[in-house]
This record gives structure tokens, sequence and C-alpha cells, in this order.
């Protein structure tokens, strides 16, 4: 897999749009690596995350590996391009019960429209990392789209 | 479809467990509509839920939505059942823009064990409603696990 | 929602590409309704389509039920184009037990590039219809791609 | 992961159940790989099993790859348990063009009532394997139900 344009360029491009999405301030989301095809987010756990028992509400894990899927697509698209999902699924194995979580967004098929991406959240409680939810997603390339900046 | 036990004890269940959910004060949200099998929740733009295009982000759509469908099935199940999401997929139809959200959840199969839900999320702009997003969403009904609240 | 050309062509596009899949003919299954962003599959029970309980097995209920989101979907896409499923996901809601079997597929929102679908499927038991499986479907429509027919 | 009982138990369990599916004699498919959590099942391409372009169908990867990712969970579930999918998303990669098919299931998630696993449909065209679809899947595990085999 390779990059569009020089590394440089697409990790400012992710880094760039990731500053633009209130909705990672809300979740306290900071990128901890992005590499061409591979995003991963972590947050800490926040009382304004949970679900009726505490732990990390499944959308709140679902809004966090969403950003990481699309941000890995987006480090292997056009330098003007935007990144759209289309669609994600994702399975819960186990409550979302940690003080920390990584969320890793990876590319399995980039693609010139169509771009599929899965994702995968680990809960980290008490020094052990935990396998908590898998998230298939597809995302679109954007280009020339006016609208999408209006 | 009959709700478990009277209409005050199934929504006032799903009321108390909405209050404990971190995440619907952090979206703003409100519950609008509780019935048998089928509930609404509804919430206002705020930048704090937003992608980088200023739109709603998928993962905020989704966590509404998770909620609207899981409180759906509650309404169904015993009175000191838990209600659990194994996994949901959402499609995207449209970039979620606009002032308020509406977002229905409805029981399509309810079942002793496994509830299935489908979720429909509204976008109101300048007075028109759109719908923006469809989920399906499978949901589990917990009874006696004491895990659930430790 | 209105069929690109007249009602002759996209019906004949459907039935003629219909005819072509070989997995329709395993399947017995017939065009029982196509209408602009409405397509229905008919089909039989048969012994070459069960799982171990005797029942149809869920990935053929999923084939017709993919062809009948894909046509359409088909009908709602210019006279040259190609439709090609991106993913599904169904829910198996009650075991797939009967004589006879229904699948609709329905558009739920057209577009250029990104069609989305939504599937039932019926079975028709000792005179019964019960609903036994939902789909959600995204495709894409395809133009001046030979590599589709080499 | 530990299989229930002794490897002979497991996996001629999974041998009787998929002998009796009249859908895998349709599909020409063969158990290739039968371990705890892991399942492989391959098929040569056939006319039968076609979509309008002359490759599989996807309904037909799917058809397969449920029963690898079916089987696969149940080699972990106790011996006299059987397995139902509860619901199943799957991804096209990429048309499933190819003499012949290999179909992984792999549990990511073995549990007392819900199991999660995976399918990779892996296509060999001209001696080149290409990764062509991917699955998530939710299984049930249902004992002392009568009704599943009357």
């Amino acid at each position: 897999m390779t990059a569009s344009g020089n590394p440089v360029d697409y990790e400012s491009r992710v880094r760039q749009s990731f500053g633009q999405q209130g909705a990672m301030r809300t979740l306290g989301a900071e990128l901890t690596h992005v590499a061409p095809g591979a995003v991963d987010i972590c947050l800490d756990w926040a009382e304004g995350l949970t679900q009726q028992h505490g732990f990390l509400h499944a959308g709140m894990v679902s809004t966090a590996l969403d950003s990481a899927c699309g941000y890995a697509g987006l480090t292997l698209m056009p330098a003007h391009a935007a990144v759209l999902t289309i669609e994600f699924k994702i399975n819960l194995l186990a409550p979302a019960k940690g003080q920390r979580f990584r969320m890793e967004g990876r590319v399995i098929k980039p693609g010139r429209t169509i771009t599929v991406a899965e994702g995968r959240a680990y809960a980290m409680d008490r020094g052990q990392e935990k396998l908590v939810a898998t998230m298939g997603c597809t995302l679109m390339c954007v280009q020339d789209r006016e609208g999408l900046s209006d």
C-alpha cells in the first residue's frame, strides 16, 4: 500500500481533519498512530461517554472506531479528496470496561471510489488490554464535491 | 406487541436507565416517545458532536440510534432484565446536516433472548425532515447477571 | 422515484440479467414483481437449498434477497450501467421454514454512484406468511468498466 | 480456545451436520479444515453458482462463508448443542472470479450463548489466491430446543 504524496502530506491532512471534528474533542480522543492505511485513536474513560452501567457507550466506541477507519482510508486517498463513511457494522464482544481505550483502523482493500477498512477496539482495564469490539466499514472517496464544505 | 408489566413500569424503567447514560447528556438527547417496542430520541446540533465538515458525526448518529433501538427493546423485556447491544449496522444515506435530529428505534422481532430492532435517523434542516441513516440492531436480554453492575 | 428510460427498458434489462444468473436457476427463482425501485423474487423449498435442519439455508435466503435488492437498484440506473453489491447484512429473525418464499428488494436511497436498498424475506408455511429475514444492502452503479464482462 | 469433548467428537459433529446441508452439496463444497474455532470450506466454480457476469454470486460466497463461520462456532459448543446464525454482514472486495474458492471461518469471541466469528473468502484464479470477501457473523448456541429438528 502506498500513500498518496509524501508522508508529511497524508499525516498533516489527517491531523488537520481530525482537529476539525468536534466529536473527537468531546471524546478526548488523540491520534496516536498515523501510517499509510493504518490509524490508531486513543481516549480515556469519562463519565460523559457512558451507557447505563458506566461502561463506554457502544455508540462512543463506534464514533472513535469510525474515525480511525475513515482516517486510515484518507491516508491512501488523493491530496484533495474527502472521505465519507457509507456504512459500518460493529460487533460488541464484551462490555467496554476500562480506564483507557485504543481504537485501530486498518484498510483491507483500498480503491479509487470505495475503500474497505476494519476496526478493532481494545479496552485497557487495570493493565490488561482486551478486544471489546470489531468494526467493518465501507468508505467513499469524494473529489470535487463543493457541497461537502458549504 | 405487549409490554411486560404496565405502561408506567416500562416507561419508568426506560427513563431511569436513559438518565444514567452519560452519553445521552453529552448529546443533549431527550426521550420524546416511549411506547411498547418504539422509542424516539431527539437532539439538537452542537459543535461538540460534529465531523470535519460540521455535520453530525456518523458515530454520534449511531450513539443516539443505538440507544433508541436498545430502549425500544427494553420496553418489551421483563422488569428486572437489562438490555445489551450485540451488534448494529448503520447506513449513512446523506450527510447528517440539520438543526435538530430525530432517531426512531422500532422492534421488528422481540424474543426471549434475542430481539431485533431497526432505527431511522431524520435530520430537520430548515423545516424539512430528511431520512439520513438506517440501522439494523441485534439486542440481548440479560437477566441475573451480576457482573453488569459491578 | 423515476426509472431510467421507459418501463419496457428497465424491466427487460432486469429480466435479461436475471436470466444470466446461474444461481437463480439453481434456486428455482422467479421474478414475480419488477417496478421502479422494487423487485420481488419467489422460490419454492427444495432439498438442495437446505441447512442441517431442513430449513432454507441462510446463505440461500441471502442469495435471493441480494438479487432482489440488486435488481431493485438496477431499475433506477442508466441503461448501460451494471450493478454491483458492495456489502449486505442479513438478520435471520426465524428459521426459514416453509414451502415457498418471497423476497422483497426495495430501494430506500437511490444515488448516482451508491444506492441503498432493503430486503425482506417471507416464508409461506401452510398458508401463513411470516417475516424470516431482513437485509440492508449497499449497491454501486458501474458504467464503462470493461472488466465486468470479460 | 478449547473444544468441548475430544477432537473426534467435535470434528465428527461438524462433518455429520455438514453432510445434512443440501446447500453444501449444491455448492459442491468440501470441509478441508476442521480445528477448534476454525473451519475451512472449499468449492470449485460452477455455472449454477454464478451471477450475471459469470463470477460466483455474492450470495453463494455468503452461503459457504456462513457455513464456515457456523461450523467454526460449533466446534467450541457443547456436544448436544445446535448452532444458529443470528446475522452476518459481508463486504465484497472484488468480483469472485476464479476456478476454486476457499472460505475461512474463525471464531474471534466464543461465548456460552453468543459466539462471534469472522470469515474470509479467497478466490484462486490461475494459481493466484486473492481475498474477495470478508464476513462478520453472530452465532447463537441453542440447547434443548426440540423445534429445531422437527
